[in-house]
């Protein structure tokens, strides 16, 4: 399973139950940067496991990652803020998650 | 002050922190419809006080409204789900909130 998380833009109270909920149970966090992410998840007492993924590895994690998906583990993906997939990385691990869901 | 708030479409999680917050400090909450507003906030365990704010009354209401918000209570604006003002009622009041607040 696979969480595409909007996270807060200017505000950290702008955060919505169910996504503090999918990051807190989440294997797997990732994240635009992992500093940023960690601020947020810290200021709600979260302390699921980060890992990075942006611009720059996204075509390599989505190859390290896609194996955990299908495994079972619950991967959450977030941006440094708003919606992942919109105007930052993410677009290629949905689809490729989404290509694999419909195997 | 009018706190415009975004409420869940589908899914009673899906609020923000701020949304939740705003709402229980409110002296007063406006609702599209009292019945679907108080499923969200008894869920919550809020107890604001609410008060119809709909398409057949919002030009009698914003008169009504709009001295209390000058004389410094909180109001906040909700619709059924989704953003009010956005395909719901609330432009007027909200139009009428920055007119005062710009005197």
């Amino acid at each position: 399973m696979l969480s595409v998380c909007a996270t807060p833009i200017g505000n950290l109270e702008d955060v919505t139950l169910r996504v503090l909920r999918e990051l807190g149970e989440a294997d797997l966090v990732l994240c635009e940067d992992t500093r940023r992410t960690k601020i947020l998840l810290e200021r709600h007492g979260i302390d699921s496991k980060l890992l990075s993924y942006h611009e720059h590895n996204e075509a390599e994690r989505t190859a390290q990652i896609l194996p955990r998906l299908i495994g079972g583990e619950r991967v959450a993906l977030t941006s440094d803020a708003g919606l992942p997939g919109v105007s930052d990385p993410g677009a290629r691990l949905i689809a490729a998650a989404l290509e694999a869901a419909s195997r």
